[in-house]
């Protein structure tokens, strides 16, 4: 028999609104990265704290990936987010708060990059609030974003975000621009900052023995983020790069993203910004222009 | 022990006939697409209904792709098949509305694209009908065509095509041209317009966590589709695009498609059709030059 | 503990001997097709008996590909040889007697194309038999090659192969020029024509839902075997096409082979010839200058 | 619950020390090869002892792969490591004494390429010390340095491998140059060399029924190992190609190896040297420089 499965919009919330940019600009180029540090590997299998070469994926970040992905942005002056879990922040202090005093934006990541399950929902708000605590306890700041591990979520997923105060989170894969999530009561959400597959590194260049996916050459991957950021631009909508020190920091991968980045900022009209950045536009905007455009979304 | 398997030829239908196409027209070319949504995720993990970001997937369909596909069609004047589960009909009703308003084709594609099982014929019957059933219920049409989730079939499935009433399907992978299914009981069934997944956007660019396929680049789908695209224009076959609005309707495939169709364009004699037209056009040559073409099968 | 596994070569006999190819000739180029038909699809689960679309893939092969081929072959006065599992010569029999007509050679591939069990020797030897009888039967001929099944094998494979007189087989993967197997008793066994997966197409062109390979491009796989043929044309080695018609009898991918062979036919040196007539030339030099060349390998 | 794991760094080390290479210099290349010819496909499965075929993947190593890097490596007037499992010892002596004899470095691998369970430490030890002992007794020397079969390890290999006196071990992929671990007590370890999947051919070009990777043109896997090499050089890193006989000694990869050793040579200021060339280097600089190097790193 088809099993009984309620017909369910899979997202309450209208299509993105079509605000404008900022004056000048025609898209956003959201530079991002997840630093995961050893997090999944240890998540992925308890006999993992034993294999010192597979923790070493994730060691490479806090020792090469960070400190090279840093000098970058500071010579091309862009800031970016980092959504960082709580076992890192925990483990890898320094370098987050290298981060900090480089000027970028850390976000809540989940605390050991657990991946969300429909059926447990204590431990998906256990990782939640010790994700925030850790944030609050050793780097002193409340982090306004939130993007959930590998995106996985659960019904409850929203209402948690909403419910812990955040200013957007970065969870659907259904749109091209940000929009804002409605709860199940109808009241609004937080706001939405989608991404997709295409633009995250880890689909492209992340292998290891248990996930043995080709290898792309660095010029593949910058064949596919050109072709991307053209039809983006063209589109006027939301370049939202997912990346992970771990990966887009070895030395051929961080020289393609150079190249990437150079490419962009070559157009005119490119707005580069952090997801909070974007958020806190995209809340002015709504403010402003609220009510028309929620009626006027031309798709 | 070698097991006991019936010597059986998969396909009772001789090859296609050697039917022309109209007029000056060298080959056909069918743009179609399969207006999944969400169902293909919910029906492959019941869990899934609980899993947003697992359902964004396909939410992005009604939210961006199929808006921005209609768009592109409309510039080009370009009418095509979309074969339509009926979950999505009833789900996402004003969407495939906007599709009969454009002038294109809707046929039948399952109703929650839930995976024929050789062994389950009573759920089989249980989504034809049900599909069948939304069609008719929620848009008032009867479709002429079907093709089933995911390539596949049971024994029975040719057969259950026939009964309903069908002109034609889309199930075959072993021609390059239309044909008549032959019955088991040796009448003719449905006109068949096969398929094959070289031009299938889901073997391509279809990813997430638990199918890591790689991310080819749009210029090496480009690449790929150009090749297929010269060899069955020199062959004089059928060039059956199976795309998929939440795969093709992201900006940078949808770049490349626009390309594509331009590529074709620029070719003299190519004969842009629906299905229905092939079906029906194939079922005119047949009565008028049948007798003669079965048997003069050059091939 | 480490598991007691005996030192074992793999392999008895000496390295290829350095046996010059005909006079004037620099490299051979064996162009040979596995005529798969259904059987893998068949036996690969039960089931598929009723999913005709599965079984379509394999049918592709005696409605389109085969023809398509033998077409191509006789273009471009081609011999190629054919390994075809008993199932496919009871089941395609006017497809067989077309390839023997155009003058090609037939070679044994298993009966149900069923993979060797090591701990199965009954099965093995009934798919030898029944591949045998089949070819005698139907086809009246004794095939002197044997192929098998998808590259599996068992301790006693060789031996059953001498036992039942063939000339050759094709098995191992560790050579790349024609060598002597020798049997356990250190008698001499059959000549082995080696192969390896760059030169097969299932390895860059096959793919299903079960199988989901990424696609290449026709170019890629253009690109890969020239790279090889320029690189054993420097070597004087063996360019051994390993094709199924399934497969590379697709349109986009015969287009490429054309283009291949143009390119190696463009080469002075090369000595196109099937499995059978490299064996025999192979047995010759061996009478002529064995004792010499098997002291003298060079490599 | 999220699982109780303990916060643990993977590595106690610091960052690699920012040593200069030797006089001139400005990154070090070192060629190394895993000779694990029938080892791996023993290990993998009991019943591959008796399957000929999946053996002869190994065995093409000692009939035509061995002796063609050889030859390639004279041509070319270069060193490498070949780390060795001891059953490659103790059944293709004869293609591990043309090695040496030809004056390479051989280093340790296992014993039957076993991965190293972090549950099961006395087969740990056995691999280590059968390895050994094969090496001293067959080939009358003692391995400076060891890789661990598959980047396997447990939370004693480092112990293990300072326990046995090595000078070197390659285990890590956290980082770009050697470094020297610090065991768990706080004294020194032995020197590690990195490496990274992106120059290991097997990521790339391995393929097997069991393990569908797609197949590489050799031009793509040149593209990605000369941005690996373009960036590693200007960053004065370290290019650790990790090669094995039986993938990168068929006839196009090897045409391939050529052609990137000629690139590299065309460089000015590579130091191409062997695993253990390198560890001595490094040794003799710490001790010159080490107090202040290791204050100083500066990334």
């Amino acid at each position: 028999m088809i099993p009984p499965i309620p017909p369910k919009p899979a997202n309450l919330a209208d299509p993105a609104p079509d605000f404008p940019w900022p004056a000048g600009k025609r898209c956003a180029v959201i530079p991002a990265f997840d630093v995961d540090a050893e997090s999944p590997w240890l998540i992925m299998d308890p006999k993992n704290v034993d294999r010192l070469v597979t923790l070493s994926f994730g060691g490479y970040e806090a020792r090469v990936g960070v400190p090279k992905i840093l000098e970058h942005l500071r010579s091309i002056e862009l800031k970016a987010t980092f959504f960082t879990p709580g076992w890192t922040v925990e483990n890898h202090t320094k370098s987050c708060e290298s981060l900090l005093k480089a000027g970028h934006e850390l976000a809540h990541h989940g605390y050991l990059h657990k991946w969300i399950d429909p059926d447990d929902y204590p431990t998906e708000v256990d990782e939640m609030d010790r994700g925030i605590e850790a944030h609050e306890r050793v780097l002193g700041l409340r982090p306004r974003g939130y993007r959930p591990p590998a995106a996985t979520s659960s019904e409850r997923t929203i209402e948690l975000v909403a419910d812990r105060g955040f200013l957007y989170c970065s969870v659907m894969l259904d749109d091209v621009n940000p929009n804002r999530h409605v709860l199940k009561d109808g009241r609004p959400g937080p706001v939405d900052i989608p991404f997709w597959w295409t633009l995250d590194d880890s689909m492209v260049s992340l292998y290891s023995l248990s996930l043995p996916r080709p290898i792309a050459t660095s010029q593949q991957i910058y064949d596919l983020w050109v072709e991307e950021f053209d039809a983006i631009y063209d589109w006027g909508a939301t370049y939202h790069l997912l990346l992970h020190p771990q990966i887009i920091g070895r030395p051929g991968r961080l020289a393609m993203l150079r190249r990437l980045l150079e490419y962009i900022q070559g157009h005119s009209g490119v707005w580069f910004a952090t997801c909070e950045e974007v958020a806190n536009f995209w809340i002015k905007k709504e403010k402003g222009q609220g009510a028309k455009a929620k009626k006027g979304a031309r798709r």
